[in-house]
């Protein structure tokens, strides 16, 4: 089957997200594709409005798919268009229709989280009933590594490193001083705590931080919390705390609600920030010991310096199975990781089930939490070890890392 | 002249405030120093305490020294002490005598900022008087370059490299949807932008943030600043916005004040926080634009994985050099860089007067800040660029960087 194959990306962006965009390209150019190699400028955007450029010119040479992989956040743009329920309005997707048959598009890549993978699953059940054979292929993509339906996703590995190094320098900087104060690091993972847990890897024979690890699973106990700093800081001077941002009291209500902005993105998700500072303010007030919250915020996503060499390995395969997948006929499926063996860590890609992916947001299971609900177990640090591994250092340019734009 | 080296790092740490004492230790092995070589635990309380490490030991194998230098945050352990006025009380000042003669310690290198300095030109006055040989030498350490007596701080190049790249990395990020945003980035510098300004070197040919830069050195105008940011909303959709925590209105009162703790550190400096949070706000409700402001808090201090190879290296031969100048009999001095070319970039360390780098705070001068307020000039950029040049990687095991503590 000839036609031509088009790529987005949607979501929030990620350090290795363009990695699966050159693993796409990859496998087309390996396979000896005939056809074009679009991408959609802004996602499912661009293809409404017919926005593409043209990738196989852009990036035949492996030097230029290399500057593409160093460029962490969404080379193709993103978006955060939510597809209407089928049924409903169905205009959107017969808009998309006339553009896919018009460009004589046939194979189509979709790099994202739950939501994006929702848009490949209700574009590959819109067009099961079309006489117009294409291949809609989701390929994972979360800092959040809350995709069911894959042992992890591209990105999650490297926002780790950042966070765990980050830690453990922070960790380092807040013990110079010999006085007793807490540290608070607040991290990104709205209701799946695998980012703040990740922390968890900073610690060395040396190094305590984090002291106490609080994570969205859990129902979070102010006077717990209170506690079990207290106890710490009896031990030592320095406490060093990770926290989620999506940390939710016996009510269930988010315990930075009492700062959050209130606004709202699309999907109706709140934006969040401030439940390191509503924690600082606690263990000031209430402790009276000397405390600061620091939000690891945006750099967690796009720290194109410090990515895992893992990850970058991981999603460029992934890329490329993922397009060989698609060629294959595989369609309305996302390409997850299967882990084959944690020592040695080995996974193989394989498509699995995206309607899972789509609805379900996957937790850290109960049994990898302690007991105490402030710290992760050994089973954690065995599952996230290897997903930091390995160093990825960009090219260097001035001093400072060279990443790519549109332009 | 026999006796005993002693080595203290006092207040904030810097990424390469380790590199100073490996520094030190290098140019005593190198000269045959044939005396102890000590640290101070937490800086001059360590010497009030008695409380040394014995580094020679420690550190006379290269690879630990280069462990060391991989280390970010002071070793040591830092302080915040502030030696009393002499004629007051002088019975801290007759304490450290006490000490240093016991020891037998004739060589006293304190690494640090301006208020370091004044502790050592406040012991190096003391000493004078007194019939005991001692060098009292100053090494420079500045994340915020605001130092008289040196072309530049070690620790200030990695702290830019950090800010720079990752302004960069932020502003493609924020990139990535077709919808007007401002992100504004905030970053530390109470009086000096150095910091603040360093973010320019993020600029490339196709990506333009930061799009506004404000430093403290410049009257902050609420009204000027969000036409600053109109203006450009109008020729792009995202804009970046870099900004000093310590911007100040026409009253002379920090713009964060409305949001800041309150609380004082022992220098009576106010920790401050929230310049950003306060434009942000500012933004989203008179311009109706989303807006999100990050501040980079204490990773501009710490980010040992980004360090810059030019500030390493030069660190190290001005720890090298001031442990000479100390053992040539220089006292009461901070041994500063003096810039010999632009281009070739090259400086040489040079002891220079200790009461102008202990009093006075280094500011940018007028002539490199564009005459709108909003943006450095040129001359900036020729002084600050070669500063972030060189990469520096640390060891990494497990995929994170290998630091070591005292333990």
């Amino acid at each position: 089957m000839q036609g031509n194959l088009v790529i987005g990306q949607s979501g929030g962006p990620t350090a290795v997200i363009n990695a699966s965009v050159a693993g796409i390209i990859s496998g087309a150019l390996k396979s000896g594709f005939g056809g074009k190699i679009l991408g959609m400028v802004n996602g499912i955007e661009g293809l409404l409005n017919e926005n593409f450029i043209d990738l196989s010119e852009k990036f035949s040479d492996p030097d230029k798919r290399e500057a593409l992989i160093n460029t962490p956040s969404a080379y193709l743009g993103s978006c955060r268009f939510k597809m209407p329920a089928p049924g409903a309005d169905m205009s959107v997707y017969e808009k998309l229709f006339e553009t896919i048959k018009k460009h004589n598009i046939r194979y189509f890549l979709y790099i994202g989280g739950n939501d994006s993978m929702d848009t490949v699953y209700r574009l590959s059940e819109y067009f099961k009933e079309k006489e117009y054979k294409i291949s809609i292929v989701g390929v994972p993509k979360s800092i959040d590594n809350d995709l069911a339906g894959t042992d992890h996703c591209p990105g999650y590995g490297s926002a780790a490193k950042f966070i765990a190094s980050s830690v453990r320098e922070m960790a380092i900087d807040t013990a110079v001083y010999a006085i007793k104060s807490v540290l608070i690091v607040e991290i990104m993972g709205r209701n799946a705590g695998w980012l703040t847990a990740s922390s968890v890897l900073a610690r060395t024979e040396s190094i305590t931080a984090p002291d106490l690890i609080y994570l969205p699973e859990t129902e979070f106990d102010p006077e717990k919390f209170l506690s079990d700093v207290s106890g710490k800081l009896e031990k030592k001077n320095t406490v060093v705390v990770a926290v989620s941002e999506g940390i939710r009291g016996a009510d269930g209500k988010y315990i930075c609600d009492s700062v959050s902005s209130g606004a709202v993105d699309n999907f109706g998700h709140k934006y969040l920030s401030g439940a390191g500072k509503v924690l600082e303010g606690l263990v000031r007030g209430r402790l009276g010991v000397k405390a600061r919250a620091v939000e690891l915020n945006v750099l967690q996503r796009c720290a194109g310096h410090i990515k895992s060499g893992c990850d970058v390995a991981e999603t460029l395969r992934n890329g490329e199975d993922a397009f060989n997948a698609a060629l294959s006929g595989v369609t309305g499926m996302m390409m997850g990781y299967e882990r084959i063996s944690d020592s040695p860590y080995s996974v193989k890609s394989v498509p699995g089930d995206i309607k899972n992916a789509a609805n379900a947001e996957k937790k850290i299971p109960k049994e990898w939490i302690t007991p105490e609900g402030n710290d992760v177990t050994e089973a954690f640090i065995k599952y996230a070890g290897p997903l930091v591994e390995g160093e990825y250092h960009p090219k260097y340019s001035g001093g400072l890392p060279v990443y790519i734009t549109r332009g």
